[in-house]
């Protein structure tokens, strides 16, 4: 199967089931996942203590719904998760139409479109839906229906680390807490474990490779509040997936000092392939790499998005589902953190084997007839010599040679195996 | 009273006052200036060495003007003292119209201005008058009469000194040797002692801070030889007060190497405040920071203007009168500085107390309710938190999160009052 | 004789003889040069390693033509060494036209041009012509004439080494490989005695001045591997010189990393009097800057050209004669060279003997008359001064003052005799 089709498969398969920052939903998600990848689940029981933070209680909903006066049921929990404000406490109650238009929450300038609405540290219940739906409710007496649990249980998040040759680690990590919707998140947690599958599957890795499947924002900072100063230590580079599933943009959001060494690979990709890239500076940020480049942890993270949370219409309804990604989308994502792990893998310094230029023609690099000019591939493979000094990395004699990290690297591996660079 | 009118009426009394580099005006000034706050006058006697310079005789006026054939007394010295040129020496004769005009000085191009002209190196007598005046003088026998003094007096200066909690320092200085004018020179003054008197107010202050007020150049110079060792220890950031009056503009000369503490301070606050303010650099200059900023002296001082000396074309004539300063232009400078002296005092570095973002929603600084968007507030809350790393002062923090100094002063302190930095 | 007549008429005498990177045609070129300036001419055994390279056999020519159908004689190496292909064999073959074909070359864009063909390094024989002359080939028996010889002989190249008042050395180097061609080459090898010339006519000289005249990139590298370590222990700048007789442009090819010594000095010249000058990046490379500026070499060196190679039309082509280089472009290429020279000569850092501003009025450096500006002078005189702190040198101090190299010398020379620098 082409590897946009299961992208978007696992998309589609995993937008029913209901997740949040706590709860089954979330062991469900990483089970489907793991067909792809081993993921190893952990359990977090609620009220553990994360820097500031406590792991609040576990969060399930059997069913929700409301009783309309002429007994229609709306608001259907099952209908579409996203009508059920989140970490609603379980109640069953009936009540005028005006009482509960306080519960309500619609767009109005978005009438089509059920928001997203959490409430994860005030108990507090309510129910989402459209505003056109919510314009026709009639006057009467409609009943309330929420059949969920808040309980000490525990919350769950997904590792998977792949080992490499040494232990300096890339990290790549997604979040699996929002219902139904495909772009913010589906489809980062679904490319998280599929460029785990890529690199699981390559013979040999340079790196040490640090999957994460996080509830946002507590999830992130109960896993640094366990694991920071290891990963202060190994950590290179790190990236946060979210919002990959669109083909509207490429939109970075750099680290909070903007020059963190995945900052350094991220920009020269952009620069030769994605020209047309926004970049985002931190004061836009909005997930994980909130925590991840918070002061004192500053890890050297960046996030990659196409159409950035909070920059598309949809973001944060009923509207970002399947029609807003597509495979082609996925692929091209696919393909862009791809590029950026083969940087990542070979950005190494090299330097040349001889003072002065070697000889080139008696290699066969180098046209033996001086004419006017050279051919291209001689100035490249001159030029491209010409950094390998041991102070410049692929990423330094890109810029220099103004040549794209993947065409730099195919001359640098022209010029290894001559002997001509070591 | 409001300050802008005790400002301005403070200007106001020190018009008449006849000053120049020495001399009784100089006296007479610091004795007015000593209403609003403490200022000790030191006198250096004529002949004192100070680097390469030597304090020149003291120079005092009773009496100066010009008769001219048909009786009539012109250029005369009390009705305004920029008639005489500066460090005229006495004398008394009768002269052809012709050998008179040798000795004066008018401005073709501003008819009706009397130029300020000194002459304090070399011995050299002379008047100045509009360019009206001197094309209506008729031939004939004029009588040059100047009844003043040069002698081995002393020169004086002012110096008050503000201690603060620490012995690291703050300087303003101005210059007190101009005759009559009043953008360059008075503001100046006036302006450094209402400064002087709101931080004398402070119940406290971190930094100590040294007001000067002294004859251009040679009263700098002579301060320097005197304190300099001191003063390059201590001195953090210093600022020349000149031409402050007027509504016209406002202007910084920056530093010799345009790199220093108190650049930086004036940058930031220009960039938010008055971003419409002119930079010039050193070599612009013209007031005191030709001294503080020599090589060798290097002490980290701007110098804060309006209209820049040498920009505006009534500078250095009788056209610098009360008619180009205004209580608002002096009440704007006022502020300005005030907000100088508000920012050094508080420019801290902060840390986060918490790894990972702290809970804001339980502190009431957040919206519990996730949605959208984040309000204002919140999102300027969460990006000065983002900064307080140990390594930004309130400087940094500004450009980094876009905020004025003022405000993140204001964030920063929410943030401290909630124990999320310290 | 003026000096671009010099330049002029050498470059005349040198036009006949056949040049190649080895060869009698070195000898008698730096024979002829010798008359400027007593070169020392060197000779390195063919198959001497260096580096990556082997010293190829000597090459000597003594006829090569072509013999036509028609018994005419063309492609006559005595008429122009262009006609015969650099390195091409002893042979002696009659053949159709259509084998001669095989081994002709010539410029279908520029049919009347013979264009300059070498095969250093493998054996290969050919004839240039014009398109023109080729488009009139007709069928028959042709007779190819090479009458070369290919042999363990020597490569030539000559030195000069100028002692200065330091073993710190500046270098000077031009290439002499190239037949009968006028810019590139004969304008740097002469251009490169004649500057020579100038500074061993100097009474003293603070630099040791190294001038090399060398078979390109093989006579780089030879040399580079004979004195490398001492020259990176001593170089501080060093030019190539290099197609310098034309008045089309000014030319720079910057240095590896574009930020050596060399580069410094050139950029500030070009600056303040050739401000219309190409810079060209490294990666523009194409004389023995290539081997100078190659990783692990990394001398501080740039390269000085009027029209770059590579960048005019006539560029190795027989059009490259004397119509395109001009006394007056070789004059002016001259000042230039020596405006450099002059420059690191004198590239010190001066440090003031007074603490603040020196009395400059007394030293009669001053208008002693304060009045509304300053003039010229004084405010440039000033501003040097206000520049030497000991960390800035003539060119830091040329780009603070905004001020050409030579005038800030000449203010500084004045600020020396009065003892207010040292």
């Amino acid at each position: 199967m082409e590897i946009e089709d299961s992208l978007y498969q696992y998309i589609e398969r995993l937008v029913p089931i209901p997740r949040s920052i706590t709860g089954n939903g979330v062991r469900q998600t990483l089970d489907i996942l793991s067909e792809i990848v081993p993921i190893v689940q952990h359990e977090v029981p609620s009220g553990t203590e994360a820097f500031d933070w406590n792991i609040p209680k576990e969060w399930n909903v059997n069913d929700a719904y409301i009783i309309t006066p002429d007994g229609r049921k709306i608001a259907d929990f099952h209908v579409n998760p996203l009508h059920l404000v989140g970490y609603s406490p379980p109640m069953r109650q009936k009540m005028s139409l005006a009482t509960l238009q306080k519960h309500l929450y619609s767009l109005p300038q978005q009438p089509s479109a059920i928001p997203y609405i959490t409430s994860y540290y005030e108990e507090r219940w309510g129910f989402c839906l459209t505003q056109q739906e919510r314009d026709h409710l009639a006057d009467g007496e409609y009943e309330v229906v929420i059949d969920s649990n808040l309980h000490d249980g525990s919350m769950t998040y997904g590792e998977l680390i792949v080992p490499g040759e040494t232990d300096e680690e890339i990290m790549f990590t997604s979040y699996v807490c929002h219902p139904y919707m495909a772009n913010n998140e589906l489809s980062g947690p679904v490319m998280n474990a599929h460029i785990a599958a890529y690199i699981l599957e390559q013979p040999k890795r340079k790196y040490t490779y640090r999957f994460l499947w996080l509830p946002e924002t507590v999830g992130a900072i109960l896993y640094l509040s366990k694991h920071l100063a290891y990963l202060k230590q190994k950590v290179i580079a790190g990236f946060v997936l979210s919002c990959i599933g669109d083909e509207r943009a490429f939109s970075v959001v750099q680290s909070r000092l903007g020059n963190s060494y995945a900052d350094r690979v991220v920009n020269v990709v952009m620069q030769f392939f994605y020209s047309e890239c926004k970049f985002y500076s931190f004061l836009d940020r909005g997930s994980d790499e909130r925590q991840f480049c918070a002061p004192g942890v500053d890890l050297p993270f960046v996030t990659l998005c196409r159409s950035k949370f909070g920059e598309y219409p949809e973001y944060h309804t009923s509207l970002d589902n399947l029609d807003i990604i597509s495979k082609n989308g996925l692929g091209q994502s696919y393909d862009w953190i791809l590029r950026l792990y083969r940087l990542i893998e070979n950005n190494n310094k090299y330097c040349v084997t001889h003072f002065c230029e070697p000889n080139l023609g008696k290699r066969g690099l180098y046209d033996t007839l001086s004419s006017k000019g050279l051919s291209a591939m001689s100035r490249h493979i001159r030029n491209v010599l010409a950094y390998c000094d041991g102070n410049h990395d692929v990423i330094d004699i890109s810029y220099r040679v103004k040549l794209s990290p993947d065409k730099t690297m195919q001359f640098l591996e022209i010029l290894k195996q001559h002997n001509l660079i070591h």
